[in-house]
């Protein structure tokens, strides 16, 4: 363990330049365009993989590429899958980064860039501890696997398949995934809990096309208005959902549950901060932790229609639309939400207008059990890694792969994640600490090395 | 008249070919990105005027330029100001033009194009007029003055300091307007009143940067949500306008002229068909012309915010925009209805949000009284023009300059609309009839006759 280790200080600099490199690949896979880029990434990635010395081999699929590797020659020891992703999201607004994203830059102890937290830095956490462990010890403590997929962005709607396919290839004892985040600095977690989502848009067309509002205005109906009022009758007035029965099957997390959260140390004045915001919001008289991991919420997450130009056009817009998303807590099943949201649309909609709901991907929430052998060794593992004691939170977003693995495969998962709260992941300027990078790393190494001492 | 008539019907391939060399100018001017092509417009306006042998000038504004030209060789008889633009509202979507919105096509008796209707090819009919004249009679009837503007579609913000500054040059007994359309096809119209314009952006910003909807959803304001709920209080719910005092100031219609628009041969039918709309909107229990043409409406023209690319995201988006346009009508004030507007936003916009509302440019509404000689002479010129006779309408739209043509410098105006109320003027695929052209250019051609014989 201690050449291991040794090999991590000295391999630092090195791997923050192999991290820069892939940084630099605009994979955004929501993105026709960027279709490309996602593939370089994959084969960046399997490259790395093959140099470091193991079976990596790109595995197509209808969508964008996804990269397996493994190097199993540890018998009787346990087989542990590292999952991860390498696509990003996209970057717009790109003129409130304050550097190119796509062009990762070193300040303030932070790397920033684009995937630098989600999920590129923290996959590679993993990557460089296996690395790790062949430099200093010449071999695995475990059998690895690593699973890096180019979709989790849209909601990896080809993994599923992929591993329907590759049972046997993917089989693991644990999965390790480091897509979450740290509750605060120094304060290294195991995220026992996600939320789901569902997505849906609403177009909204009120005429073939724009009028003139002076020979039209205040005699036609305007889709922009239309819209507004559907979409501010999501929600009630106090910040609930207004959808009839969405609230209908949440799961409320156990008196226990709630008291350990109540005892974390958050700040509201510090969770304001990071969002940057004056003011809290959503549903009233909650804790602010029960309202983002174990609340759905629905966000109104982009919004257009009519003259976008500058400057000033006197129509009456013909067409508008919003996108949304929904988060969702145990209990919830994405379509039946969705179905809830198209009913109580529809009667939003007045009579002679065209209103249509176009339901996006549904990714079900999942739950992780904390009695677990993996858990305790993980646990161990980031308390030396971070020198921190871990702590047992939930995560407000969604990974839709975790309920695979979980669910359909009953693999026990691992959510151990390294960045922090205000990395501002899909947004602007998102960065990874690089002294939580290197703990990561650390953590991991540990992590092979508990597991590999079991039997 | 007779050489004249004849020059006009000679003249028509020659008419159209060179109305498409303006049209091909894509003379925007609310875009900074067009400002040369305005510029080019002017220039091309200038020389063609001094070609046709009158003395042309271009002059410089602190924005567009505009050119005047003039021809004052009748001395004891009136002199007449055409007025007109040569700018143009931005073709945005590009994508519902059936073709190039700056390359114009003819296609089933209409000229296809962004300017055609509005306002270059009406425009052009009084410039074509003259040139019959000095071609068919060697002189014109009448002094001519000729005033077209690159400011017309951003509320012509220099023209009344032009004005001021340039009063004897501007002097005329009567300004021609051809900036307005016919009731319907074959429904000549002298246009009685126009309504105002007051246009104001709102602002809302909930944080400093988009946030992650897994982490801050459902726990901070959405700044879409904050924006929709403002937008869609805008109006009540059965389509009036919910702003405290906004038709306050509104002076209706006479019973007479209510009376004589009912009897006109509107077609809601016809009406919807025009628009592509099913239904109609706006306030209820009115008449259709009474709520374009004597009632105020506030109209979202353009909304933004969050997400806009392709594909989902999940973000709480901190940041949205809405541009909102309102037509006012006599009785109304832009700066009064602004403020109104600014106290309700200010009222609606939740505490510790950022709401910022700025006020754009406005236009007072006008009335033209129809008891004068000119808009005698131009019922008769309309008369013989198109072959039927005129009918009194007011318009939707408005026109910033004929406020001060009448109220600042005491100058009768004459709005004589050629085009149809389906030409899809600030909308995709504008057109505008060629017979109407045609019909338009005899119209000037017989009001400069008329005028003339007067003394």
């Amino acid at each position: 363990m201690e050449k291991v280790l040794a090999a991590i200080e000295s391999g630092r600099e090195g791997f923050i330049s192999e991290l820069k490199d892939l940084l630099r690949i605009p994979s955004v896979s929501s993105d026709p365009a960027h279709a490309g880029d996602v593939r370089v990434a994959a084969e960046w990635v399997r490259k790395h993989l093959a140099d470091m010395g193991l079976e990596a081999e790109i595995h197509e699929t209808p969508g964008h590429p996804l990269v397996f590797a493994q190097k199993c020659d540890a018998p009787g020891k346990p087989t542990i899958l590292f999952y991860g992703h390498f696509d990003v999201q996209p970057v717009e607004p790109l003129d409130e980064w304050t550097s190119p994203p796509f062009e990762p830059v070193e300040r303030d102890g932070n790397i920033v860039g684009r995937g630098t937290a989600d999920d590129k830095g923290q996959a590679f956490t993993h990557v460089k501890a296996v690395e790790a462990w062949l430099k200093g010890a010449g071999c695995l403590p475990v059998n690895v696997k690593i699973l890096l997929e180019g979709e989790e962005e849209i909601g990896s709607p080809n993994l599923p398949a992929w591993l329907a396919e590759h049972r046997d290839l993917a089989a693991a004892d644990v999965v390790v995934i480091s897509d979450t985040s740290q509750f605060g600095p120094g304060l290294p977690s195991v995220c026992t809990g996600l939320r789901g989502i569902a997505a849906f848009e609403i177009h909204v067309e009120t005429s073939s096309t724009d009028l003139h509002s002076g020979s039209f205005g205040g005699a036609v109906p305007n889709a922009i208005d239309v819209l507004t009022r559907i979409v501010s009758g999501l929600h009630t007035p106090d910040g609930g959902v207004a959808v009839a029965g969405f609230y209908d099957d949440v799961k409320a997390p156990s008196d226990e549950e709630m008291a350990s959260w109540k005892a974390l140390p958050f700040s509201e004045k510090q969770f304001l901060q990071s969002a940057g915001a004056q003011t809290l919001g959503g549903e009233p008289d909650r804790h602010t932790l029960e309202r983002i991991w174990a609340r759905p919420t629905l966000e109104i997450v982009g919004i257009g229609g009519g003259f976008q130009g500058p400057g000033h056009k006197g129509i009456v817009p013909a067409k508008a639309w919003a996108k949304c998303s929904m988060r969702l807590v145990p209990g919830m099943v994405p379509a039946k939400v969705i179905e809830a949201v198209k009913r109580h649309i529809e009667a939003a909609s007045p009579a002679s207008v065209k209103v249509k709901v176009e339901g996006g991907h549904g990714t079900p929430p999942v739950s992780i059990p904390t009695d677990s052998r993996w858990v305790a060794a993980s646990v161990a593992a980031l308390e030396k890694g971070f020198g921190a004691k871990p702590v047992f939170i939930r995560e407000g977003g969604s990974i839709s792969i975790v309920t695979r693995f979980v669910e359909d495969y009953g693999m026990p998962c691992l959510l151990l994640g390294f960045g922090l709260p205000d990395d501002h992941i899909h947004g602007p300027n998102e960065k990874f600490s690089l002294s939580d990078f290197m703990a990561g790393i650390r953590t991991s190494a540990y992590l092979m090395g508990e597991l590999g001492r079991e039997v």
